[in-house]
């Protein structure tokens, strides 16, 4: 059949999807999870007073949401001590990094990364033709000197702090180093998505022309589903965003929830407390199996298997088999790990049960 | 300030956007709307039982939706008797048009559509570099003709059947008649948001390789602030938006309420039968105020205020003014006219009473 073509960089894109749902596996082995710990949301859930919000919202879902976001603009403002106009509302960091790449990344645009970090962010720079550089962690922690030698010529360099999949973090004072050397004409991209689980002399305060830094409600504040993230950047920055985003688009409901949830700090510090006792739990449950429990500043655990990727990668099939959804960094020698979200007491049972049956089928 | 440069088709967007919320129009007079009839969303509201489904969900917002949309997409095939991977569900047919415009519009290339048809996409070709060409409506009604005569090396062609701003609607003869006509080498883009409102006549029921149609939960379903939409195409171009699409952009809330609401057709039916009375209604408003209701296949009435743009830029300063929220086209001759969406029988009420000293205050 004829299909009026596509643009040639769409043409040339596969078809590959940044990550496979715990939903598609379901369905391929016809049984549900016994604990969804594979994809670092919150099983604590959403603050009662954001549930309670979100479900008011639904029977005003008839409205579109107010395109400029201005209520939680507002409020985020006023949370992170800036103002309105250095915040991006969107739907999701994702959502976000998206736009971002659409701004910053064409076809010869060289963007810098390291090799096993978020894959949705090289699904968007790929997906807009830009040429992607990648440098190895250091010892299991984001290299930002690696980062910065690299990052000559580069339009943006992506860190995530605290690092997804390995939980480690840098200190404020090592970030803020690097963004001082960032080479002129880069973008330091500085995905926070964790950033509320980790430690104070992580927390960053800053607004650079060069630094635009992503949060999320889909972590912390147990908001996964509900698609609110959010950028801090300098106004020029930000406001770029509004000359491509979707404007009318989200959901008045989320936006609804994520208002709630940042009224509700109480409810956060109960989170933290949560995930931490998990995070202990998770490197009890490890060691009673042999394996090595990496620091985490976020809500997953990382547990170094011992091996090799092979090993790591069989240890974590025998886990989904027996009903525990997880996953695991992607590339060596990280890929030797496997990383377990925080979960509640139960989920932590049927992982201390389901755990040593898995490393018991590999070996 | 030295900012990182954006890539020159992005430096060179005009902040503009497609639209103006009603929200902005409150908080710049200090005080809410009495109606809102400006963006034709269903005042009616979401199935009661999608409203349900959506509280009942708002629980398990902690969890990212199924990137798949499986389930939603087995509804939608079911609904339409196509196959799921004719199916792509995303953020509102806005979300979609922009993905759209990223898979088949480049610098330099060619999209057809009609002077005064909807902002958004144009707002979306012109964000992706597209060489936008109008034509202009024919009494009211887009023109087929005149998009397939401007047509020659576009690649896509836009047209809304029913058609918003004016409300009119072609019988489904005319859109396949179109159809055979599209040059090799073209996508008719076929809005179809208010479908659910057009008679039988228009019911179309095609999957050709050169047509992609859109629709939406966020009309007849009462769920514009939901972001919940959907193209319906061959199953090339519908799996051709999963190598660039936002995987995990849908909120799982509004999931659930899109597929309750979907499920609840005799919901839909009573919807669609207090729409109709609205119209009735608002076409007697009209009349008993001297303007002329133009025929709707839609959720809205296009009222002829009999003079030129300026004085129906007039009419709708002064409804806002008055606590009314209401839109009209943007272009000439169509701007003589103004848009009311339907509403509950109290909205028409203050319809009836501000429409008189609106046309009283400008005349």
């Amino acid at each position: 059949m004829n299909f009026p073509p596509q643009t040639p960089l769409a043409e040339g894109l596969p078809s590959s999807v940044p990550f496979v749902g715990p939903e598609t596996q379901e369905r391929a082995k016809g049984k549900a999870f016994q604990a969804r710990l594979g994809a670092n949301e919150s099983v604590f859930g959403p603050s009662p007073l954001a549930i309670e919000a979100m479900a008011r919202a639904a029977r005003d879902a008839w409205m579109y949401a107010d395109p400029e976001n201005f209520d939680l603009k507002e409020a985020l403002a006023a949370h992170h001590g800036v103002a309105p106009d250095n915040i991006v509302v969107g739907e999701g960091i994702d959502g976000l990094l998206g736009y971002l790449c659409r701004l910053y990344v064409a076809p010869g645009v060289k963007v810098v990364t390291s090799d096993g970090a978020y894959p949705t962010f090289n699904f968007h720079v790929a997906g807009y033709g830009g040429d992607l550089v990648k440098v190895p962690y250091s010892g299991d922690f984001e290299d930002p000197d690696a980062l910065l030698a690299a990052g000559d010529g580069a339009r943006l360099i992506y860190i995530a702090n605290p690092d997804n999949p390995m939980g480690s973090v840098h200190p404020a004072a090592v970030m803020e180093r690097m963004m001082d050397r960032v080479p002129g004409g880069t973008l330091l991209v500085l995905d926070e998505a964790y950033s509320d689980f980790a430690p104070e002399t992580a927390a960053l305060d800053v607004l650079r022309p060069n630094v635009i830094r992503f949060r999320t409600f889909s972590k912390a504040y147990g908001m996964a589903g509900a698609r609110v993230g959010y950028a801090i950047a300098h106004a020029h920055l930000a406001r770029a965003f509004d000359k491509i985003r979707n404007h009318f688009g989200m959901s008045r409901v989320s936006v609804a929830g994520a208002m709630a949830a940042l009224d509700d700090q109480s409810y956060l510090a109960e989170v933290l407390a949560q995930v931490a006792a998990s995070r202990t739990r998770i490197g009890e449950i490890a060691r009673n199996n042999g394996l090595v429990p990496l620091a985490s500043a976020t809500n997953f655990v990382t547990l170094d298997c011992g091996r090799d990727g092979d090993h790591a990668r069989a240890v974590l099939a025998a886990l989904v088999e027996r009903g525990v959804f997880v996953r695991m960094p992607f590339v060596a020698p990280q890929d030797r790990c496997i990383r377990i979200s925080a979960g509640k007491p139960a989920d932590m049972d049927v992982l201390a049960t389901v755990l040593p049956e898995a490393l018991a089928a590999v070996t």
